[in-house]
């Protein structure tokens, strides 16, 4: 597969994500951009929505209805959740060739009531749910490579679960104490026009917002449950930081057998040694969202809390590439055979 | 005293804390800066060293020696932690009638171990440390205003404390439970020349440090364990944000009573009912540093966690204001019996 | 006048400036603020529009046609340039007591076409065009104390004026042969929901807009022309700049006499040697936005240019502050015969 | 040359020009970094000293003299000025078969008088200085093909040539009226512990610096007039921006004989068809400093002045990249005869 090319469609290429799919693509050895699709701006070119992509010679955006799917070989999703699971269906159905990397919330919960219960409205394309692989990479990989649709986890999930399913599965942490405090630049909130996402509103500040209701908490308990065997529900806090990319969680945890930080570091060494994307960091050093920035990487690193019995575990990635873009190509490289760190060889940009 | 006119000197105008006092200073009605000390810019105009200060007719800086004290009613001190003590010591032994507000963390704790153990040197006022009133306003108002030696809270502690010195008192949370994290802007770190404060390493990013080790741990814990009657360890983990004044903490409780965010609320709305600078937010609505950039006010806003008999606290200020130099003011009101908002109505400034 | 307490209606109190003005009025010893309009938020307490002025006991937001204008002295009009005309006309002639200090643009332009020309509609109010004062205070200070409708400059305006008028007015510069290089904070794009102003897009970058085509042009020739006598072109590139606050403009003039920056300087302190808030700094000091955060204040400097007969002025102030609100209650202090600074007295926010 | 692999050195691989060549060097395919020096960190993995360069198997800092050049093809220099010329002179003499890219300051002038005019010392290898090619690879390519020193240019100056340089060879702009507004991140100045660079001084305001004086001058006069001819005199003034990366200038022209924006376009146009780099962009559309960050491209754009012959021309890029790093590894390919965007395809980091 190594020499082939695979032509791909981005759905939402007017969002950040989309457009993050696209900067990758564009330097991937195995990528050529096929369709752009993008209602609202359909009919421009690139370089009028974003001027970055605009000097590479890609195809004009346009309507999802207009694309010509029947030679695509694989379709990346940015679009909203919600609007997200007919057009999925509808793709898969009229080509089932196609195979399908979702970056939407749609696919990511296995339970129909749970998604409702969460996103207000009954899922309109169970059978694809039940079909859809999780798609994080670390501990999904066998399945993802035979999937036809892969759910890519939310970008918060991606940094929460990778600190702790080596933990829950392991037995390390009392996974009924577990609180997330999560910290995100401002392109987690997309590029819609909200008054919260204002340059004078955002800059120089932070806030927390949607305490205890943000729905990546459900995504986040699904797969710690899985990883632990229990029910699981988590205290979930995200915050709004004046940067664009980067997202950065503190975890506090309760270790009932008394682990200390070095136990937990062990852990994730041993789950992730052979892995090119996650990196626990040397004893005592800070995961910092400047590490990673535009790049594909996730830093772990675990400290001991003053209070015996806890501990503090920090893991940073670029909520666009790791946390959205970077995972979805990730996933595609081993959907189709390509080596996993094709086209994400990426250094971050620093300063 | 509302008409009297006291001549103020600022120990350590250099920096950002003592800056901020002459800000503050220039428009409160009863104060007069008599001497702004700062040894490695003595001789220089205030408008070298900061220019916003420079239209205002300011003394220029002198050395701390070449100071006179003799017509001086309060001293401000902004100094580094370490060196305050032998100068606090110095003046008020040579003055007597000199009233001191120190911003720095040298009298704040009253435990000479703690303080040896934290700061790794013997102190050399234990006698001061013992006679200071800490000066959390709110809570020592009565002490402060006889002291002749008050110790202003850390930043991190004034937002701790006035969030949880309620709660411990009554007994609503589990007080050996407590998880802080905290979000800083970049000038709780100082005008030192640090890499890690340079724009292009702080900026677009944010990262935690001293976890586990921050100073300001003991000083909470002391005043919780006075609160509570008993002793507390806490959780602590301060992360720094890409802006240059706020703080915010978004504090983890277990409620062992089943309290829910309401009964939190409650409890902080009859605490604070007469408080000019504290304020308990309308249910739901989420305190965010830009609502208090520049101003004396810290936020308060309870919020029910997922996981039952858990809550989550939020509280915000602007580290340079109510976290030092605007409680510095505060309490200089109450010292001298002024009305304590004397000075302090400035409105925050937003964007 | 002095103890006079005056009721103020604010139009538009939902855009920045409008909220600049609350901001400086509450802590204004003769303002009482009697009505807040805000059409699209009627009915709303000011602490769900701006959280940072819901600390303070305002009235709630109304609709413009629901105010009770009969008790009040004087109205500050924030609202976008068009649909103040209509407006103000209302008021006045209903209310022949208000004073009305304008901060749209729609009463600046004193020729009827020039308005025309630049705004795309015909101008509704052209008799009161013709009673409007300009109201930059330092050059209209009388016109504007018997004025009942000051139109207050455009930020970039007031930076641009307050430089280039004394040197106009005494021949100093060439005025065919004025560059303004004018950079501005995202506040200046004022609280609308557009793609270039999210966080995202504006921040770590900067962009020129509306190059040769920013409305403030024919404003600013309009002044110079009557200070230098003749008709005046100039050439204007406005840029964004990621901040909140601040304005500098960078001026790059020909002197026809061989006139070096000390006789600009010269004739600068000549023309504002009583003035409280223009400032022309030593020489040799840059000024930069840094310095005026928040604060009224104008700093002027000007340098030798290294090609022969050319100097660079550099102005800089808060867009928000001296450049709309702040010299909007300046005028008002003016109109109603207070004090200049009343409520002016802010000192800049630094850091 | 396609399959070679070039073994680099990079000398001050502290500093954020170096740092950026190690990360577009990690993925280039024909680059492998052999040494790594910086003295005041020598000894130090890199992870230390640039944690984004740490997770890519790097050698250890050392110290220059430490370094083994033998097996090494082409050393980067992103030493300070002035420290460069003897370390140049002597890796030269020593080692013959190098071949060494400077992105220092040290040999881009033709002239040792105006050198230690602008520079303050007397050149020590002015020998070197007669062989240096300038490197700026659109206008010197042949002579950099086999030149053994190349002298990048400054990020001003690469701005402001690849704009001005056609139309000065042209005669359409007058070369004795030409005013450079230029405009920059942080990282233009350095990773120096200096207070003007931190986060807090440095954010949320904007400020010149150098005016009149600035190094990047005589570099663009001296290119300048060898492209018309002439001796050129500029007006030149730099801006800090609130931002990291990206600069952007906007300069003023006099267009004799009456051309236009078009003229420009269609000037710029033809010099930069086949560049795969320089970019004209559609009529109207503003170059802005986010569509280049982190890539090699310098996009350019013209507009008509409202002042008859003027009109104002634009250009941006990315300092570190175009502007130093990324231009130091064009001018390597073009060394040693790979093709030119060899490395260098990265998208731009948005947002």
């Amino acid at each position: 597969m190594v020499d082939a090319i695979l032509r791909a469609g981005v759905l939402g290429a007017s969002g950040y994500t989309g457009a993050d799919v696209v900067r990758l693509a564009l330097t991937h050895p195995n990528l050529e951009i096929a369709a752009l699709t993008a209602n609202t701006h359909a009919g421009k070119p690139v370089a009028e929505v974003f001027p970055h992509l605009g000097l590479s010679g890609l195809p004009d955006l346009t309507r999802i209805e207009d694309a010509d799917w029947s030679g695509v070989d694989v379709v990346f999703c940015g679009l909203p959740h919600g609007t997200t699971q007919d057009i999925t269906k509808g793709v898969l159905e009229a080509h089932p060739h196609v195979r399908f990397v979702d970056m939407s919330a749609d696919f990511r919960l296995r339970d129909p009531d749970t998604y409702e219960a969460w996103y207000g409205r009954a899922h309109t394309a169970t059978d694809m749910q039940g079909e859809a692989v999780y798609g994080l990479t670390e501990h999904y990989r066998d399945a993802i490579s035979t999937a036809r649709l892969v759910a890519c986890p939310g970008c918060y999930p991606t940094a929460a679960l990778l600190a702790l399913i080596p933990l829950a599965r392991a037995g390390l942490i009392d996974i009924g104490d577990i609180v997330i405090d999560a910290k995100s630049g401002l392109s987690g909130a997309g590029r819609g026009l909200k008054e919260g996402s204002l340059f004078c509103e955002a800059g120089e500040g932070m806030t927390p917002y949607g305490v205890s209701k943000h729905r990546h908490m459900p995504e986040i308990e699904q797969e710690l449950g899985i990883a632990s065997g229990k029910p699981v529900t988590i205290s979930f806090t995200p915050h709004l930081v004046p940067m664009s990319r980067g997202e950065l969680l503190t975890t506090y945890v309760r270790t009932p057998g008394g682990q200390r930080a070095a136990d937990i570091r062990a852990a994730w060494q041993q789950a992730y040694a052979d892995e090119p994307f996650v990196h626990v960091l040397e004893e005592g050093v800070v995961p910092k969202t400047q590490t990673v920035r535009g790049s594909n990487h996730c830093l772990l690193n675990a400290f001991d809390d003053r209070i015996a019995g806890r501990a503090i575990l920090v893991s940073t990635l670029d909520n666009l590439v790791k946390g959205s873009a970077g995972q979805a190509i990730q996933n595609m490289n081993v959907m189709f055979g390509l080596p996993e760190t094709t086209g994400l060889e990426q250094v971050a940009l620093f300063p």
